[in-house]
């Protein structure tokens, strides 16, 4: 996607092969202009498979899927984090490994918002080695709904994830993809 | 606002005196066509004020905070939370206890994000105390910026947040207030 293409050059920051940082208009300010932008791309990439919700993780997952999910007129649903195991019968948990923090942590939802036959998109900020992905996906299939999209906004290309979701059978949309980062240089991936 | 407190009547539960649970279109799963309606209140009440840029709390501020950034055609900026004080010169930070979770925190912002000069709006979803509002307006002013709204989704009135604004000489504009909470219902303050 041109636009958050020349957002990433204009404002985005390779701090090192690993991590680019988007804080100017994604991951702590938010541009709400591009995000509705975004939103418009993923309702048009989606706009045929009858998505009932939209799923995400906090934080920066929201702002992009809030738009996407105005657009098309569906509920959505954020994830919570925690350091910490949830002890609530009535919630989906799913197990993640931070790389980028090197932490472990528990992804949950409550089971009132995510039901059984439902047509779910599944929208993130980032997708890296695919591992926070695939944890949502566990909990979207424990409520035996039905993954019908992914959609990232910026996927490092050069790590695994997309390799492993597609091996499971999934396809992947991404608006941008970062083929490679240096400290002061960014390259996508066309 | 009449929409919002038909949300609230129609889909909040009161757990207890203290606790309102509005994960049914807010705090958990968001309604984008609802938070439109925020983010529009928020814009009419606050047109006059020249705004340029809204600071919100994550997790649950951003999506009010996007649409009236959306609407008023400015960026917004989440402030993070963390449990650990964060050893970083180019943060602002400030201290905040959470009553409902009994945790000390830390909310922190990029000095790049919060400018000298700036009309900055603060919109959150809830006031309690108001104690998560102080600190944000802290970081505020050692940005040397100006409040120049606050903007809240639910007051929960019958605590002190709005006394401890008004009598440091601010005004709080809520969407909804909040009389009193027993378990099972939920009174307005008109």
């Amino acid at each position: 996607m041109q636009l958050l293409e020349e957002y990433i050059t204009k404002y985005g920051e390779a701090l090192s092969e690993h991590v680019l940082k988007v804080d100017a208009f994604l991951n702590h300010q938010i541009d709400p202009e591009l995000m509705m932008a975004l939103g418009k791309d993923f309702c048009e990439q989606f706009k045929d498979k009858n998505i009932d919700k939209i799923i995400t993780i906090e934080t920066s997952g929201i702002a992009p899927a809030l738009m996407c999910g105005y657009i098309m007129e569906v509920p959505v649903v954020f994830i919570k984090k925690s350091t910490s195991r949830i002890l609530q019968d009535d919630c989906y948990q799913s197990e993640v490994h931070s790389f980028t923090k090197n932490i472990d942590y528990t992804i949950h939802c409550s089971k009132n918002y995510v039901k059984k036959g439902e047509r779910v998109l599944f929208i993130d900020d980032f997708m890296a080695n695919g591992d926070a992905c695939l944890a949502t996906l566990n909990i979207i299939h424990q409520a035996e709904a039905s993954v019908e999209g992914i959609g990232i906004v910026i996927e490092k290309a050069f790590q695994g994830g997309r390799k492993k979701l597609e091996d499971l059978g999934y396809s992947v949309y991404s608006q941008a993809r970062i083929q490679s980062l240096k400290k002061g240089s960014i390259t996508f991936l066309k």
